[in-house]
Parts: C-alpha cells; sequence; structure tokens
C-alpha cells in the first residue's frame, strides 16, 4: 500500500529498489569529468552503426543488455519496461528493445523522461504488479540536432545559452527486494514458485522512497537555444509541490539534483525558489552541469537530453548513494516541457 | 491487491471503472457510419486553429473538457493525467494540456496509444496511487500524414492497402468508485476529507478488470502504407498470451475489438490465430473498419492512429456495454510497433 501525499506525489511504503543500473555514452561524454564512471564509452558516436537513429537503438540495446548482466537478472525475469528516447515516435526505442522481448511501455517526456520512467516503475513495482521492471531511456546528440535544431551539416553557430544534447542511454533494473530474485510480497499475490537468492548481486543500489509528478509549466519562453530558462520554472513549480507535499525542507537532502537545467538555468531556479522561501544553493547540483567541462569541452551552457540525466543517475549519483557519501537524494530530471521528481534514498 | 497473471498480464482485483468518457472528432468522423455518437464533429479539421498541429492541441483540449463536464469531476479532482499522440514529441499533447494543470505523464506508443493509457490509468487507480485519473490521446489526419508519409500537398495517389488516420481525440476519466466522488479505498490509503457523493453522474460506464502488456512483434515488414499487415502479428501475439494468461476462449467474450488493422490486417489477424487454435471470426470487430464507410468515404483499409480506437471506444464501444449489448469486450488497439491489451467488463 502506498500513501498518497496531495494530489502529485505519492510515498512508497513497500520498498522499491534500484537493484542494479549500467550506463553507455558517447565519445565526448567518456572524455568528460565523469568519464571513468561510465560503464562503457564509445570510440566515436556511431557505435558501429550507419545512422544516428540506429547508433541511438543501439545505446538503449547496450545499456539493457548490460544492466541485465550486472544485476544477474534474466531478460525472462523482467516483467515489463519502461522506455523512452528524444526521438519523435521513439523510434531508438523500438527498434533498439525488439529483441529481448520485454513487455514495453513507451514514455515520452523530453529531458524529463528518465524521472518519467522511473516514476512508472517504482509505481508498478509497489503496486505489486511486477517482480522486476527495466527503465531505459537514451538521447544521441546528432539524431537530437536534425530533430529539434539545425542538421549538424548546416554549420550554425550555437549560442552561448545553448545545451549540448548528451549521447548516452542509461537503464536501470528495479525490484521490490534487493536482488531482484527473492520476492516475498509478490510470491504472496501471485503464487509463483520461490526462486533462489543469487549472489551475483548483493544488494541493492539505491530506494525509491517516493515520488512527485510535475506539471506542464509553460512561461512563454519558446527558445530552443535556452533550454534552461525555459525548464527552470517548471523545476522550481515541482520542487515547491514536493517539499509541501513532503513536509520537507531543502536542508533534508544531502543533493538536490535537477537534470538539465545548464549552468544558465540554474540561477534563475535557484532564485525562483529563494522568491518562493526555499534555498537549495547549498544542494542543488545539475546534471547537464557535471557531465561536460564547459571550458575545455566547449558546451556552453552544459549537457541536456534525457541521456544526460539518465547516465548520470548511473555512474555518479547512484556511486555517492551507495558509497554512504550521501544519504538522501532528490533527483528531478525536467524536460522542456514536462517535469518529474524521483526521490531516491540510499 | 491485484493479480499477476503470467509475466504480461495483470488482473485488477480492485475494481477500475470507466466512469465517463468524451470523443471529438473531424468533419470526415462525423460523417462516417458512427457519426452520429461522436459528442462533437468539427466543421473542418482545423478546429478555429491556424496549424494542423494546433488543431490536434485544440482536440485534446476538448475532449479532456467535456469528459470532465459529462462525469462532474473537476480538474483539480484529478490527480494524474496519461496523455499521448501519435505526432513526434507530443506536441499536443502538451500545448493542448498545460491550462488544466494536471500532473502528466506522456506516453508513446503510436496506435496503440490509447491501450498504454487506459493501462497505465488503470495500474494507477488499482494501486491505489490516485482517485481520479484521465487518459487522453488523439490524432489527426493532416498531422500524421506530414510527418509519416506524404505531406498532403504532393498529391501523392494512396495505395488500397493504406489507412486513413482518424482526426480524433477520445478522454476517459478512470476512477477507483462509480461516479469518482465517494472512494473508500483511496480514503483509507490517504485520509482525505470524505466528499458527497454526486447525482450528476449515475454510475460508471465499463469496468476494467485486467491487462495484458505487448511486447514489439516485428516481421520485417516496413511500408507505412500497409500497417495492417506489419501489426496483425503483434496482435495475434498479444491475444494468444491474453488467452492464455488468463485461461479464457474467444467465445467467453462478445466482442474483440482491435484498433486499426484495417480490412487488410483483420484476414490476416484471423488466420494468425486460427493457426494457433483460436478462432475470433465471430467476435472479431476492428475500429479502423467501423469509422469510416470504405465504399462511400474512399478511405480504402480502413481508419487508424491513436484517435481511431480512443474515439470509437469513447462513442460506440462503451455505449453497447452501458446499454447491455456486450457484457465482456476484449479492446486492443495496435500499434505498427507495440501492442496492448485492455480487457474491459461491463
Amino acid at each position: 500500500m502506498s500513501e498518497c501525499l496531495g494530489r502529485a506525489s505519492i510515498r512508497f511504503k513497500q520498498p522499491v529498489y534500484i537493484i542494479e543500473s549500467a550506463s553507455v555514452v558517447g565519445k565526448k561524454e567518456g572524455e568528460g569529468p565523469l568519464g571513468l564512471l561510465f560503464d562503457l564509452a564509445g570510440e566515436d558516436d556511431m557505435f558501429g552503426c550507419e545512422t544516428w537513429e540506429e547508433a541511438e537503438s543501439s545505446l538503449q540495446k547496450q545499456a539493457v543488455g548490460l544492466v541485465l548482466e550486472k544485476a544477474g537478472v534474466s531478460a525472462e525475469e523482467v516483467n515489463l519496461m519502461f522506455a523512452g528516447d528524444l526521438l519523435g515516435q521513439s523510434i531508438a526505442t523500438s527498434f533498439g528493445l525488439a529483441g529481448y522481448g520485454i513487455p514495453l511501455m513507451g514514455v515520452y517526456g523530453a529531458c524529463s523522461t528518465c524521472g518519467e520512467s522511473l516514476a512508472l516503475g517504482a509505481m508498478t513495482i509497489a503496486g505489486n504488479y511486477a517482480k522486476n521492471v527495466i527503465c531505459v531511456t537514451s538521447s544521441h546528440f546528432a539524431s537530437a540536432e536534425k530533430e529539434f535544431r539545425y542538421p549538424l551539416d548546416y554549420g550554425n553557430q550555437r549560442p552561448l545559452s545553448a545545451t549540448w544534447t548528451v549521447t548516452g542511454s542509461g537503464a536501470f533494473v528495479l525490484s521490490a527486494v534487493r536482488d531482484g530474485k527473492d520476492n516475498d510480497s509478490y510470491l504472496k499475490a501471485t503464487n509463483v514458485s520461490e526462486t533462489k537468492k543469487t549472489n551475483m548481486s548483493n544488494g541493492a543500489r539505491a530506494k525509491i522512497s517516493g515520488i512527485t509528478i510535475g506539471k506542464i509549466t509553460d512561461y512563454g519562453l519558446k527558445d530552443s537555444m535556452n533550454m534552461g530558462a525555459c525548464m527552470a520554472p517548471a523545476s522550481a513549480s515541482t520542487l515547491e509541490r514536493h517539499f509541501i507535499d513532503f513536509k520537507s525542507q531543502p536542508n533534508d537532502y544531502d543533493k538536490i539534483i535537477t537534470g538539465d537545467l545548464g549552468s544558465v538555468g540554474q540561477k534563475i531556479l535557484i532564485d525562483l525558489l529563494k522568491e518562493k522561501g526555499y534555498d537549495i544553493s547549498e544542494q542543488h547540483m545539475d546534471c547537464g552541469i557535471e557531465i561536460f567541462d564547459a571550458d575545455s569541452q566547449d558546451t556552453h551552457s552544459g549537457g541536456s537530453g534525457c541521456g544526460c540525466s539518465a547516465v548520470t543517475l548511473s555512474a555518479y549519483i547512484l556511486k555517492q548513494l551507495e558509497e554512504g557519501n550521501w544519504k538522501r537524494v532528490l533527483f528531478m530530471p525536467t524536460g522542456a516541457l514536462l517535469s518529474k521528481t524521483s526521490f531516491n534514498e540510499g
């Protein structure tokens, strides 16, 4: 049973574990500050494929393959997959994941897709609908530029407020039990035969204890080259909602992490929340800022795209939770139109 | 508590009611065989907007406004909305629905989006996560032709196997109680104050008793002009899965309804299932075939797009269930890449 807190927030009473995660990134991401933490970095951004869209499909496929291997869970043991990408019509998702034969739900929430998939995955696990769920999201620099801004060959100059779409895919296995194998509450509900514990994976990486689901907040900014400014108001409103619903304060968290506001959006978010009485300047971190070195990598305002928060969560945030450096993290990937919150406790 | 039946099927033990629905369609749909059943048919397909994408946004907005009014439920009483369209990046969804201020999850499953949103909505209600959920999906002939096939101005000749994308949006209010107001199980979980029963809506239109979630099934057909043939194998495989998981047979249902296979896909589906030992020829109905008069409306193989199954469910199928003409219906909108099943019991 879960507890609804207000209209858009849910506190899970049954445990939802992120038992394992995997990250696959492109060349530039592999050369960035988090480079060594990713499971796999491509030598180029084509991953042996002929088109960028195929490359993005391959990213998702590899991320799912890796996370299954790391978790010691087979595709047959996964009930459901929530998957999304930044491309229209989830092309990458559809073609990349067909081979696994896992029942699939396509999600779309722009850069917030990672948060949306984790929120739905957590609801599915806590609702006793599934034993193991995979959440996978991706973006690809070249396919996104082609779809949303300018085809690369045009050679347009990028304004300084522009973010750089991350080439990468993050995949997560969510489960009601720490190792994805022994599942009492699921067993009670379904009477499937008990499977033995495995030692391949000896504990969960983090626990999702609650979620707040965002609304569309549009403040009239329509500039695809300044997405941070577009997204900051939605982030501020969802964060405020979260603090109210969970009766929490910024200093209840070790980190409050947004997806990809970039350096421009970060300033706006902090200012907007100060006006509402919440000071998050000490706890705030943005995946878009962490993933690249803006000075040496020429990425201007930072990284973006649903791959950005997904790979940063997998490679960096979960590592800090696992090592005990952080205990409570508020993770909120934000899309240019949609925003989601998911809240992880180590 | 719900019961998992095999890997991809869930039987809901808590009631999930479709308490109300609304359908808004374009001119051609309004002139078709189901024309008089739709709540609203446009005089043209622009709905007073300047672009096709804006027109599709307006469709969703009107459908949601109508369903709230018909259900006697306010936007504030809705916890969550699952929404999707056939356009890339859910543009119609994002711009159409912002004004309602309802927390939103974007879904994408091509023509199966209606089924996906209903499945997630039902899981949310049965999981005690929400009091009322709205599921809304749409498609628009002109915006879809522009995105997926040929811009209309090219004047290409359409092959006979091609389907006609339906201009329409269907919206549904799902609730754990018959009128969306008095909700014991939700009250128990959340301790919100009890609201009084209203007489505006005196009963639910149907009950969702279980779902089967589809996999990606790709048999190598890649012809966007013959989607029925592409989708039939996925439909057959999901239907077979459903019969096995729910230990049911075709004659347990009054109708087995697919989304938009069209007349070409229908034949393939029936043949494929006969090979597997299931004869659905008597029960089978396809929304794509019902919505247009193929002879007089020049729509070739039938209607398609996520709006097709959504408006047919709202205007026609729920009416038959409500009037008691059908008792048990298996409803399976199918996408060119994804397939979903949702199962309604009157």
